[in-house]
């Protein structure tokens, strides 16, 4: 059972990595000093949620391989994150709405895995369902503000969600099937209501409407990821790369 | 005495502004997961540091300006910050020049602003001293690792703080004498030898000598800025200003 659960705590660990990753470029960038702050704070937690989750994903794999090597030295198909935190986001409300979106099922998600037969993955969920319920608060309160606002933020918000919709569904694709039986993950299926639940009741508060698109092909969790995803892993690994093994 | 009361806090305001601006680019792009965490924490000291500051200049001016209005709508000319935070700092080894240069000249500037006879910015900076001493010792310990490394790691370490040491002069240029006098505000000048000291221990023990190098021109505190002061500025304010007087 090895392997089915490195890549499952790999594709929890890669979506909160490449989430906090998105979440960083908007320092420096937010429309108040505050949101800065904020914004900052939730990065730092993804990255957290995501250290602890790819160290423990090399203890599983018991090739000694590191947090970090696992961040910086892994090419894009060893990538594991679903499509909805891999693309650019330099729109704020896109970047809203797809927190929202991934609040949520982080939200769900956690607070099932802290229920896990594995004592490590119980043990980050019950941290990090913490964390996740303030990103949710965070996320809800922006897209009723803007979506329940002007005209113009209105008509930006329910574009901002139309444009992240079709990344919605690749939340919800089937994980290891043995994995699941034993307990040891959430079979992410069974969180769909839930996470829906709660995001449409936001999107009512917020005078917005649930978009009728076609889901996305996605496939992040295979190892196929859009073309964004190169240009990401190229600035967050150039560093390391630079400098290969080097002990300063 | 409340025109120079402005001018000294905005100085100060725009130093810590304008750094964690600079230290947040850095989220994403360090050499590893830990540093990333750890840079982004200083940028949010920094912020939080600016932040205090701004408010208190806009209580000063009496014009009613929040924080906001003041990170996001004075023009280059009025932010009042030295050249050594604004400058670009995509190499790590600049970065960690540069914060060793900042943080002792802001240790020692806290701690003897912490007995200013103005309460508020003795509070600020009794506060700030803390995270300070913390922003030092990240700095010397990269320093001293990156100088006292690899023969690569030191010539590169050398560069950069040759790069950097042209703009240490401009932190002990001269503020108002009427507020030093009422012993609100701390005279730069007097800052100098302990400055100096701690940073030269630092350089001593990673094998990296002082660079010899003539001062650059500064005028930060003046509203003089380099050029790429501006392009800070645009990325830092662009979307607030796109939306001017928006209630969302």
């Amino acid at each position: 059972m090895t392997e089915p659960l490195v890549s499952y705590v790999l594709g929890l660990a890669d979506d909160a990595l490449v989430s906090a990753q998105r979440m960083g470029w908007w320092i420096s960038r937010a429309p108040q000093l505050e949101e800065d702050v904020a914004l900052a704070n939730i990065g730092l937690d993804q990255l957290g949620q995501a250290r602890a989750l790819l160290a423990y994903a090399g203890v599983v794999e018991g090739a000694g391989r590191s947090e970090d090597d696992l961040a910086y030295l892994r090419d894009e198909r060893d990538f594991r994150n679903v499509w909805l935190v891999e693309r650019a986001q330099a729109d704020f409300g896109v970047a809203m709405a797809r927190l929202l979106v991934f609040a949520a099922w982080q939200s769900e998600l956690y607070a099932a895995l802290a229920r896990s037969t594995d004592a490590t993955l119980s043990g980050v969920a019950g941290k990090a369902v913490k964390e996740v319920a303030y990103h949710l608060d965070h996320a809800r309160h922006w897209v009723v503000r803007l979506g329940d606002g002007t005209d113009e933020s209105h008509a930006r918000m329910q574009a901002a969600l139309e444009a992240e919709w079709p990344y919605v569904e690749e939340l919800f694709g089937p994980v290891d099937a043995g994995l699941v039986a034993a307990g040891v993950a959430v079979d992410p299926a069974g969180l769909r209501p839930a996470v829906l639940a709660v995001v449409e009741d936001v999107l009512a508060e917020a005078t917005l409407v649930v978009p009728q698109v076609r889901p996305a092909t996605g496939g992040g969790r295979a190892g196929l990821h859009t073309e964004e995803m190169g240009y990401l892993l190229a600035e967050m690994q150039h560093l390391h790369r630079s400098h290969p093994g080097a002990t300063w």
